[in-house]
């Protein structure tokens, strides 16, 4: 860890002032609900709450700290404390982008709980999605506490804990939902919520001076494949308790009307797996989704087809929940990929990794004819089973393309109803905002456009306008009483990942890799004589990722002459210093370059005294 | 140019046959134009063509080559022979990819047209988007004939033309919608369309045996702010006399319906500019959508707002079409972006580049506060007048972010009808088909996906499948008689320009740079005496983008003693090989670093010996 570790969104912390009334008519025109969007008076808004009208300061203060998940899908990281004690909700990961070179991938900064070790109680985790457990390991090397969760969310977390050799040092908890844990001073209550892996939570922190929500990410299924619907009538009990403060999942505040249920998936599989006919079947989609491969795999069942895994994660996350009794596998259905020879076309359906167009996953490998078990031909009748994530719509299209150019057919996108999202659309998170009916509001989960969205919804919704607190990575907001509120920053930001170094990968760094991947690197090379000052041999100049060497041995033998120039210089001055003797080959060099290239490659002069 | 050009697609040439079966089901569904997609019996279709049945050779056959625009959006280039003679249609470029690092731009390999030069009789542009005249200086290098165009793109190419101080070598030739140009034995007859830039062209091709019609990119809008709807009665004409072979714009072929007219965009700007009441307007929009500037022009007018411009490429597209009357600007309402300090908010728009987030854009340099003369505040309304294009989603994205951070209110992607595409969808695909009734259809400009889906609308008008040519950049389809065609594959591909380089960047260069961008560099330098074999001093490590140095010295100096030992055994041994050596010391060191830090970073070693 170093200095390299900043807030990137400047810590700025924003009161949901000016902004309201800039935004107000297109919300209400886009979500299109006039009616329940009235504005409550606050007269009528504060009757609702318990801590109405109380300007009596709290014992202790309530604190909320957001480290990650603010202005970004990814990295989640919230801390909450009262009374000296604290307790975090998620430790997610974020996949780097474009601008972060070389990065494996992003944790959150973690010295503001360094700083706070000694009064964190526990780590409850929603859901085992990466951007909720995947900075686990590296929280525990920092703060080894208890870790909450439900069943499956733990079985992926071992997975991660045996990997990093850390299983036998941390304590994991399973709950399910309803179980309240007492922590110190907090209660903290687990609540059933619908989304795109099983077992996925809400949770309800308490102390003695209000209850604080959070959503984690939820979407409302009221057909859902694993069970019951989102607990909307706890929602609602904890709404009429009185709720100090609702963080909610933003990530689809931008879209109107209500998240199709995920059965929908498994109506549209059924119809097009029977359209496949005697062609064999591959569906791509995420390895976590369950649900999903589980509708994939009663399909095949009932069409008497066998099913086949392909990519690392996919066969590790169905392991994990067949193991825990997740997954509901009819016996013999799932056969080896090596096996799939031995059976016609119309007796397959390949499940594969790489909906998004992962260079590295399995459908990809596959639609660059890169696979070893799988080759597509015209008989392949291909089902991405997922959107394109926010950057990933490139990657996605030559997928297709790709496939189609080998013959396949191939579903993608929004052809068929083939993908439901996991996120609430507007119209549940402003359900759950008519619920929970809380005195603050914190749109979380999103980048700043969704937050408004969100935000707006809130408003609308009945919050008061001061009571919705737009947020960063790196604001600690302050609950005093329950009419006031004050906001500060703390340290946050991003640390990249980047093979075994953890933080050791920073600005400088990426800057350098920038400049290097633009226009390549060029070593110059002498030997000096420290006494006369003359280069004792012939400068060698080396290159990469610059220019197609062979062809450039005209410009390369015209460098070497400058350089020698320089070096004849050098020996003839009077006052010798070899590093600015460095400093003017690398400005010469880089100058030469560009006149004669428009290039500026990173330039390395490595000259030595003997 | 080198051995680097390759034909990225494979070159492979497909007949229509398989997939045509298995697509069908599937466009039948999504155009959702049952009726007019009844496929015609072959003895309907053929009465309807002049070329019917007559199996009777051409005397010279009839060529069409295929350099660019298959199998991407980008690049066009389309070369036509008969008789010994060529035309070229369109010669542009296409940005780079992720995977170009450092590429400046990618134009179509010449390889083909110097092997043809002698034919070739003139070039005709379509339109004056990149994609279409971006490649044209470079190919004017290789073959200087004559350039025929509108006014309006010919403007544009003669601003290239300046730039690359070549405008008097070259002979640009204005012509007119319904204007026929005679070319040894070609008659090319230029066809108005409407697009998203103004004057642009389809072009029928007529030689001894038949008409060839290339209909550029084109939409029909029957409301277009510069005058006409598309000729789609003289497309209609040609079609009665029979046209040999169509090719057709894909671009929009996964769109439904109809394209909405460009003076929809200007309704919504009365509405808009009219919410934004006191408030700055900036609207972002592409540089060279003259109908679009024109409109925002034209309601600023009707609200006495000024207009003030911000970006080189827009300010130099409303320089040309001003002076070439393509844009009415009222007198004294285009004022200096200097000068906007002399106004209220409410007295300006502010028209910018930048609607794609490309980084180095005015937009982006607002949203990054980075703009020397505009600061983004609560006051400002800023309207994207543009959808992102595949792959720019992400960055788009963080502009909107960053704007709303700063507090302004931001209209983007769908939110209003703000941006319409300047391409058809499939029902003007369909019309255009109807119209034209091609013997043969090959669907061009677009991704494999639109492609195929355009083939499959070719085939649902009535097109004969077999009649239906999927080609690839570097098919070279050969008309031998009205029934009998074959595919033969020519040099095609990408040539990378860098800088000054034209093709001196290739897939080496490029994998070099990945390596870089991903784990840096390490130079690794020592002195060897030449007689003895020891190192006559202390080796070096220098790197760049690999690790933060300052924190690694411990590596570092472990890195420098694992090449002493190396050194150290060189000395001792019987035969020496310096080439050796330095095979030995870059995978030593690289299998040292990885070991530690699990970074591969591309090592260079320089010894040098005296």
């Amino acid at each position: 860890m170093n200095n390299q570790k900043q807030n990137k969104d400047g810590g700025g912390v924003k009161r949901y002032g000016k902004f309201q009334k800039l935004q107000k008519a297109s919300v209400q025109k886009s979500s299109g609900t006039q009616r329940v969007m009235q504005k409550k008076s606050p007269s009528k808004q504060s009757k609702r709450n318990v801590h109405n009208n109380k300007a009596v300061n709290f014992s202790s203060p309530v604190k909320i700290i957001f480290l990650g998940g603010i202005n970004e899908v990814g990295k989640n990281l919230t801390a909450i404390e009262y009374n000296n004690e604290m307790i975090i909700i998620d430790c997610g990961l974020s996949f780097p982008d474009a601008t972060m070179l070389g990065v494996d991938l992003v944790i959150p900064d973690f010295t503001f709980i360094e700083k706070h070790a000694d009064k964190i109680k526990g780590i409850f985790i929603t859901h085992g999605h990466e951007d909720h457990i995947g900075g686990l390991t590296y929280l525990l090397k920092v703060i080894n506490v208890p870790v909450y969760s439900t069943k499956l969310t733990l079985g992926l977390i071992e997975c991660k804990l045996r990997e990093a050799k850390m299983i036998s040092k941390v304590k994991l908890n399973a709950i399910k939902p309803k179980d309240k844990v007492k922590l110190g001073g907090f209660e903290i209550e687990a609540i059933h919520v619908n989304h795109s892996i099983p077992d996925a939570l809400a949770f309800a922190v308490k102390c003695k001076e209000g209850i604080i929500l959070h959503t984690g990410d939820f979407k409302i299924d009221s057909t859902p494949i694993d069970g019951d619907m989102m607990d909307l009538a706890r929602l609602g009990q904890l709404g009429n308790e009185g709720v100090l403060c609702l963080m909610s999942d933003s990530t689809n505040a931008e879209r109107a009307g209500y998240t199709p249920s995920e059965r929908k998936v498994g109506e549209s599989f059924e119809n097009l797996f029977r359209k496949a006919g005697s062609r064999r079947l591959i569906v791509a989609t995420f390895a976590s989704n369950i649900h999903r491969v589980q509708q994939i795999i009663n399909v095949a069942a009932a069409l008497g087809r066998k099913v086949a895994l392909s990519g690392r994660s996919l066969e590790n996350v169905v392991s994990i929940s067949k193991e825990l009794g997740y997954l509901n596998v009819p016996d013999g259905i799932i056969i080896g990929i090596d096996a799939i020879k031995q059976y016609a076309d119309d007796e397959l359906v390949l499940i594969t990794t790489g909906s998004q167009g992962e260079p590295m996953s399995a459908l990809t490998r596959m639609a660059r004819s890169d696979h070893r078990k799988v080759s597509i031909g015209p008989n392949d009748y291909v089902i991405i089973s997922a959107t394109p994530i926010p950057g990933n719509e490139k990657t996605v299209a030559n997928v297709v393309n790709e496939l189609m150019k080998l013959g396949a057919y191939v579903v993608y996108e929004k052809m068929y109803d083939v993908h439901v999202s996991g996120h609430a659309c507007q119209e549940e998170q402003k359900l759950v905002l008519g619920l929970v009916k809380p005195k603050y509001f914190i749109p979380v989960h999103g980048e700043q456009k969704h937050l408004r969205k969100h935000a707006l919804m809130g408003e609308a919704m009945g919050v008061a306008s001061d009571h919705i607190i737009m947020v960063s990575n790196g604001t600690e907001v302050t609950f005093h009483s329950a009419e006031r509120y004050t906001c500060e920053e703390v340290p946050s930001g991003n640390v990249y990942v980047d093979g075994y170094g953890v933080g050791d990968v920073g600005s400088v760094v990426l800057r350098e890799r920038k400049l290097l991947s633009e226009d390549g690197v060029i070593v110059v090379a002498a030997v000096i004589d420290a006494s006369t000052g003359y280069n004792l041999s012939e400068p060698e100049i080396y290159s990469r990722g610059f220019v197609y060497i062979k062809e450039s041995s005209e410009l390369f033998s015209e460098a070497k002459e400058c350089v020698i120039r320089i070096l004849d210089r050098y020996a003839d001055s009077k006052r010798r210093d070899i590093n600015s003797l460095k400093g003017k080959i690398k400005d010469e060099m880089l100058k030469f370059m560009y006149e004669k290239t428009k290039r500026s490659p990173v330039v390395i002069p490595v000259i030595q005294e003997i």
